[in-house]
C-alpha cells in the first residue's frame, strides 16, 4: 500500500533532489579558481590536516562502533531483548551521519581559498562561493537525512507491512534505532572536532598571541594550520542528527497517537517528513533568492541572506497548512499552528543569541569595558551574562511547548491530560520541532559558511593578500555570525522539543519490549507495582504507564534520576572542558618548542612543521573524546537497570533541563566572550594590543571551548541519552534491580 | 497534653542550654586582650564597618518585609487563603534569622583582633579564642532555632490543640512559614553579604595587588577594611535557615506520615526536634574535646577539631538511636539508619569537597599548573574541575535518598510507593537531613571560626605584627579551610535531603488549601482533571494528589516548571555574578582614585578613606541584592498562577536538580581556585610574584563571587522558593490559570 502511494514517493524525490542541488553546487564551486601557488598550497596543508584528522576519528569511531553493534547483536539475538533489525539500522544511522560530516568537512576545505580568491574580486563574489560550499553542506544533510529515513521505511514497510497499526509502530521505533547511530557518531564528531580544533585554536592564540605578539593566522605560528581545519565536520554530522531525530521522533509519536485508526495513523506518520520533504523544495528556493547586485554593502548582504532564510520560513508555515490539509489529518489548522509556534520560538531564541552576543548590543560591549579592569571582571561578567542569557530562551521554548500542545488538541483544556489528548499533544511538540528543521537545508548553509569564511580570512591573512581582502573575508565572518545566531536558535530550540518528544517514545517502546516479555514467558508481567497481562499491558496509555510505574515527582527513583541528569550535563562539560584544557597544553609546549628549535620561523625563513602539530590535535581530540562519549551511553543503561523506568524517566527529564540551560549558558558566553574581543579590535578601549585587550584575548580563549566544545555537544548529549534509553528499553524491563 | 509531656520540655531546655553556653563564651572571649592600640584601632575599624553595613542591611530587609507581611495579611485576611498566623510566624522567622547573624558578625568582629593578640602568644591560643568564638555563633543558631520552634509550637498548641491529628497538621505547617521568614532574609543576608564583601575583596585585590603591587591586608589599601568585615551574618542566618527548615519539614512529614495514629504522630513530631536538642548536648561536648596541649603542631590541632566534629557525630547516631526507641516510634530501628545514611553522606561529600579544593590533592595542583600557560587556561581547568567534582555529592546524596527512604519503609521494595510507605520513606529522607545538622552547633563552630582566623591574619598584618604571628594566622585558617568542607558537605546534603521532604509538605499545603476551598465554597472543587467533594479530598494521599494534577514526567506543565526551575538557578546566579562585577568595579574607580588624590597614601603619611569604600560596598550590595532576591519571591508565585501545581512542583524539582548540581560546581571551581593560588604562593610552579601567580590570581578573583555570593545562596534559593511555594499553596488553588 505505501509503495502504491504516491505521496510518499515525493519524500525519496524531494531527498534525490536535495543531492542533485548539493552536486551542482559543489561543482560551481570547484570551477572557482584557489587562486595564487601559495594559497593552494596553504589549502592543501588545511586539507591534508583535515583529513589526517577525519582518517584517525573515523578509524576510532569505527572501532566503537564494531563494539556497539556486536553488543546490540548479543541482545537482540541472544536475549531477544530488541528486534534484528536494530544492530543495521544502527549502523546505517552512523555511516551516513559520519559521510553528512565528511562531505562538509571536505567541501569546506576546497571553498576556503576559493572564497578568499574570490573576495579579492568582490564582496559579493566571496559571499556567493562561501554560500554556495555551505549550501553543498545543508542539502546534502538534509538529502541524506530524508533519503536514509525513506529507504528504511520501504525496506521495514516489505517486513512489517505498515496497513497494520502495530507494524507501523514497530517500523517507527526501529527507525528511532537509526537515530540512535547517528547521534552516537554526531557525539564522537562534535566532541573530537571539538577538541581538535579548539586545543589548536586556544593554543595558537595562548603562544602566537599573548607570548610572540605575532597575529592571529600567521604562517609563522606552527598551529595556524590545525587551527585553521574548523570543526565542519561535526556541524554536519550534529544536524543531520538533530533533523533525523525530530522527523523519526514525530513519526513514532504519530503512529501511537493515531493508533485507533490505521489510514490516519499512515498519514501522521507521512507528515513530518512531507513537511521536511517541502521544506527542502523550499530551502533551495531560499538558496537562489540569496543574491544581490555587484557592489553590494553589508547591509544589502544581510538583507540578501536574511531574506532567503525568511522567505523559506514564512512559505513552510503556509506550505504546512495546506500539506496537512490536503493529507486530510484531522485537526490540521491545529497541528500547524504548534509548527508555526515552534518556528516563531526558533525565530525568538535566534534573536535573543543575537542580542546577548553581538557587539552592536549592550551586553557583550559591557564585555569589553569590564576589560578595564582586567581578565578577571571580563570572566565574571562574561559567565554573568551567559547565564542571564538563559531566561529568554527558556521562556520561549516553555511557551512553544504550551502552545503546541495546546493548538495539538484545539485547546481543549478541560481534558487537557486524557490520554488521547497526551498523545496528540506530544504529536504536537514534536511536529513543532520538526517545522522548525524542515528549512535547515538554507539555514545550515548560512551556518557552515562561517567557518568558511572564517578560514578563507586564514588563507588571505596567511598568503599576505591585500588587507582590503583580509576585510572583506572579516565582513563575510561576521556575517555569517548574525546568521548563525538564528541557526543556532533553532538548533537548540529543536532540541529540546524533540527531547520531549522522545520522553514518549521511551514509553512506547517500553510498552513493546513489555510485551515481547509476556509473549515468550506468558502469563503475567509485574509493571511497576501490578501485575498485567498482555491484553491490558496493549491496551495501556503513556497516563496509564505513568500511573504504574509511578513516574510522578514524589518518587524518589524519578527525584534520583533528576539529579543524575542533571549531573551529567556538568560532568559531561566538565570532562570536556579538561579536555580542551589538556590537548591545548600540550600544543602549547608543541608550539614553544618549535619556536625554540626552528631556527629562523620568526623571521620566515624557517618552515615551522605543521603536521606535528595536526597530529598533536588529532591525538589529543581520540584520545580525550571517548570517555565522555562512552560516559553518555553507559548513563542511561545504569540507570536504567538500577533504578528503572521511573530513574530513567528522571535522568532524561533532569538532563534535558539542565542540559538545554546550560547548554544556552555556554554557547552565549562564549559568543559573548569573542565578540567583546572584537569589539575592542575595532579600536574601542583602546583598541589592539592594549591591556584591555589582553583582558578580552583571556576571554575569548576560555570562550573557544564553551561555544565550539562544550555548549554545542550537550545538544546532541541529551539526544544521545534518549535514544539509548529508547534502544535499551527492553534490557530495562528485563533486567532493572527496583 | 503536650505541655504536660516531660519529653518536650527537654527541646526549649537544650535550646537554653545552647544559649547559655554561647554567653559563657562570648564572655570568656571578651576577657583576652585586644592587643596594641593599633590592633584595637584596626579592630574598631572593621567593627563600625561591619556595624555600618548591617544597620543598612536590615533597614532594606526591614521594608521588604513589612511589604511582604502586608501582602500575607492581606491575603490571610482578605482572601482568606492562608491562616491568621502566617504573617506573625513569618516575621518572627525573619527577625530571628537576623539576631542570629548579627550576633554572629558581632562577635566575629570583636573576636578578629583577640585571635591575633592569642596567636602572638601561641598557636594553641589563638585557636582557642577563634574556636570558641566561633562556638558562640554555632550554639547561637542552634539555640535561636530550637527556641522559636519552642515557642511556636506552645502558642500554637493553645489555638490549635495538639491532641488532634488534623491540629497537628495545621500546627506544623503554619510553622513552615517561621520557615520561610528565616529563608527569606537569610537569603538578602547571603546575598548582600556576598556582594558586600565579594566587591570589596575583588576591588581590593585588582587595584592592590595587581596594579599597585602592595600585599594582600595592606592598610594602605582603602577598601582592605571593608574586605575584612566578612560574611559571617550570611553564614549565620544561611544555617538558622537549614536548622530549622529541616527541622520544621521533618515534622511536618512527621504528622501526615502518621496521620491515622495520634499517639504516634506526636512522636513522629517531636522525634527531629529531640534529635535537634541531644545534639546541642553532644555539640557543646564535642566544643569541649577541641583541645589540646600548649606547643602543639598543625596535625595535632587539626586532629583535636577533627575529634570534637566526629565524637559528637558518632555519638549522635548512638543517640538516635536511644532516642527514637524510648520514644516508641514504629520502625525506630529503620528510621536510625535512616538519620546514619544522612551522616554518612554528609562526611563523604565533605571529603570530596576537601579533594577537589584542598592543594594537598592533584585536582587543584593542576589548576595551578595551567597557570604556566597563563590565566585563561587556569579558568578552563578550574570550571572543568569544578564540573567533574559534581558527581562524586550527586551519586552519594542520590544513594543517601534511596536508604533513608528504604530503611524508613524497612525495605519494603516491593510496595515502595503505596501511600503509606511513601509519607514514611519520605520522613526517613527528611529525619536525615536533620541527623546532618543535628551537630551544627560544632561544626557551624568550625566553619565560623574560618573567617575569624582570615581576618585575624589582615589584623596581624595590618598591624605589621611578627611575620611568626601571620603564619600562624595563616595556619588556622588553613586549618579552618579543611574543617570547613565538611561543614559544606553538610550544609549542601541537608539542603537537598530537606528541599525534597519540602515537596510532600507542598502537597499537604495543597490539600489544606482545597479543604478551605470547599469549607467556604461547599459542594465540589476541581482538582486537575476531578470534581472532589471534601471528604474525598480529606481521605486523599500524596499519591493520589499525584494522580489528580498529574504530576507525572508527560504533564508539559510539568515539563515547562522544570525548564524554569533550572532556568531560575542560572539566572540568580548570573544576577549575583553581575552584582559582584559591578560593585568591584565602582570600589576599583573608588580605590584608584583614593591613591591617585589622597597623597601619601603609598609612604604610608596619608590615611586611605576607608569609610568610603565601606560604603560603596554597602550602597552595592543593597542596590543589587533586591532583585535576585524578588525574582526568588515571585517565580514559584507566578509559575504557581500560571501553571498551577504541577507547575509549581516542575519548578520546585528542576531548581532543586539544577540548583544542588550548579551550587557544588561553584563552590568547588571558587574554592579550588583559591588553594591553587595559595599553593603557587607556598612557592611552587615560581611562587608570589611569579607570572604563574599572576595567572592564578585571575583564578582566585573570578572564584570569590563563586563560592562565596553565587553558590552558597543557591542553597538557600532552592529552600526558599519551596518554602514560598507553600504558604502560597492556597494562592495557587484558588487562582491558578490553567
Amino acid at each position: 500500500m505505501i509503495l502504491n502511494n504516491l505521496i510518499f514517493w515525493f519524500i525519496p524525490l524531494a531527498s534525490i533532489v536535495a543531492l542533485l542541488f548539493a552536486f551542482i553546487f559543489f561543482k560551481q564551486m570547484m570551477k572557482e579558481s584557489e587562486g595564487t601557488d601559495l594559497m593552494k598550497q596553504i589549502a592543501k596543508h588545511v586539507r591534508d590536516g583535515a583529513m589526517a584528522y577525519l582518517t584517525q576519528q573515523y578509524k576510532v569511531v569505527l572501532i566503537v562502533f564494531a563494539v556497539l553493534c556486536v553488543f546490540f547483536m548479543i541482545l537482540a539475538y541472544g536475549f531477544g531483548v530488541q528486534n534484528g533489525w536494530v544492530p543495521g539500522a544502527f549502523l546505517t544511522g552512523g555511516f551516513f551521519s559520519g559521510l553528512a560530516g565528511f562531505i562538509g568537512m571536505k567541501t569546506a576545505t576546497y571553498a576556503s581559498a576559493r572564497t578568499a580568491n574570490a573576495a579579492s574580486r568582490s564582496l559579493n563574489s566571496g559571499l556567493k562561493v562561501a554560500f554556495r560550499a555551505g549550501a553543498v553542506m545543508g542539502l546534502t544533510v538534509v538529502g541524506l537525512g530524508l533519503l536514509d529515513i525513506s529507504v528504511w521505511f520501504i525496506v521495514l514497510n516489505i517486513f512489517y507491512p505498515a496497513t497494520q497499526a502495530q507494524n507501523l509502530v514497530i517500523i517507527t521505533t526501529t527507525m528511532l534505532t537509526f537515530g540512535m547511530g547517528a547521534s552516537t557518531q554526531a557525539l564522537f564528531a562534535r566532541v573530537g572536532g571539538g577538541i581538535y580544533t579548539k586545543a589548536a585554536d586556544v593554543g595558537a592564540d595562548l603562544v602566537g598571541k599573548v607570548e610572540e605578539n605575532i597575529p592571529e593566522d600567521d604562517p609563522r605560528n606552527p598551529a595556524t594550520i590545525a587551527d585553521n581545519v574548523g570543526d565542519v565536520a561535526g556541524m554536519g554530522a550534529d544536524l543531520y542528527e538533530s533533523y533525523c531525530g525530530s522527523i523519526l521522533a514525530t513519526a513514532a509519536l504519530g503512529a501511537s497517537a493515531f493508533f485507533t485508526n490505521p489510514e490516519l495513523q499512515l498519514k501522521a506518520v507521512f507528515a513530518p517528513m512531507l513537511i521536511a520533504a517541502v521544506g527542502i523544495i523550499l530551502s533551495i528556493f531560499g538558496i537562489f533568492m540569496v543574491r544581490t547586485k555587484e557592489g553590494a554593502n553589508m547591509k544589502q548582504l544581510l538583507g540578501a541572506l536574511g531574506r532567503g532564510v525568511n522567505t523559506s520560513s514564512i512559505l513552510i508555515s503556509v506550505a504546512t497548512l495546506g500539506i496537512l490539509y490536503l493529507l486530510g489529518i484531522t485537526n490540521w489548522l491545529g497541528l500547524s499552528f504548534s509548527v508555526i509556534s515552534g518556528l516563531v520560538a526558533g525565530v525568538i531564541i535566534g534573536q535573543s543569541t543575537e542580542y546577548y552576543t553581538s557587539h552592536s548590543y549592550k551586553p557583550t560591549r559591557r564585555i569589553s569595558e569590564s576589560g578595564e579592569t582586567g581578565p578577571a571582571t571580563v570572566i565574571i561578567s562574561g559567565i554573568g551574562l551567559g547565564m542571564l542569557s538563559t531566561a529568554i530562551p527558556v521562556l520561549t521554548i516553555g511557551v512553544a511547548i504550551i502552545m503546541a500542545y495546546l493548538c495539538a488538541i484545539n485547546f481543549d483544556m478541560a481534558n487537557m491530560m486524557t490520554a488521547h489528548n497526551l498523545s496528540l499533544g506530544l504529536y504536537g511538540i514534536g511536529i513543532a520541532a520538526v517545522g522548525m528543521l524542515s528549512t535547515l537545508g538554507i539555514t545550515l548553509a548560512t551556518d557552515a559558511y562561517g567557518p568558511i569564511a572564517d578560514n578563507a580570512g586564514g588563507n588571505a591573512e596567511m598568503c599576505h593578500l591585500d588587507a582590503e581582502v583580509r576585510k572583506r573575508t572579516d565582513a563575510l565572518d561576521a556575517l555569517g555570525n548574525t546568521t548563525a545566531a538564528t541557526g543556532k536558535g533553532f538548533a537548540i530550540g529543536s532540541a529540546a522539543l524533540t527531547a520531549l518528544a522522545l520522553l514518549a517514545s521511551y514509553i512506547e517502546e517500553i510498552k513493546i519490549g513489555l510485551v515481547r516479555i509476556v509473549e515468550t514467558a506468558g502469563g503475567v508481567v509485574k509493571v511497576g507495582d501490578e501485575l498485567l497481562n498482555r491484553a491490558q499491558i496493549e491496551s495501556a496509555t503513556i497516563v496509564d504507564f505513568m500511573n504504574y510505574y509511578k513516574i510522578n515527582l514524589m518518587n524518589p527513583k524519578v527525584l534520583v534520576g533528576v539529579f543524575i541528569g542533571s549531573m551529567m550535563a556538568f560532568l559531561f562539560c566538565g570532562l570536556t572542558m579538561n579536555a580542551v584544557g589538556r590537548a591545548a597544553q600540550s600544543m602549547v609546549a608543541e608550539v614553544r618548542r618549535q619556536f625554540r628549535e626552528i631556527k629562523g620561523i620568526m623571521t620566515g625563513e624557517g618552515t615551522p612543521d605543521y603536521a606535528r602539530c595536526v597530529a598533536i590535535s588529532t591525538k589529543g581530540a581520540q584520545r580525550e573524546m571517548l570517555l565522555p562519549s562512552i560516559l553518555a551511553i553507559l548513563a542511561p543503561i545504569l540507570t536504567g537497570l538500577v533504578f528503572g523506568v521511573s530513574g530513567v524517566m528522571g535522568l532524561l527529564v533532569g538532563g534535558l533541563g539542565a542540559g538545554f540551560v546550560l547548554a544556552v549558558f555556554m554557547a552565549n558566553a562564549g559568543g559573548a566572550w569573542d565578540n567583546a574581543k572584537k569589539y575592542v579590535e575595532e579600536g574601542n578601549f583602546g583598541g589592539k594590543g592594549s591591556t584591555v585587550h589582553k583582558a578580552t584575548v583571556v576571554g575569548d580563549t576560555v570562550g573557544d571551548p564553551f561555544k565550539d566544545t562544550s555548549g554545542p555537544s550537550l545538544n546532541i548529549l541529551i539526544k544521545l541519552m534518549s535514544m539509548v534509553s529508547i534502544v535499551m528499553a527492553g534490557l530495562t524491563v528485563a533486567w532493572s534491580l527496583f
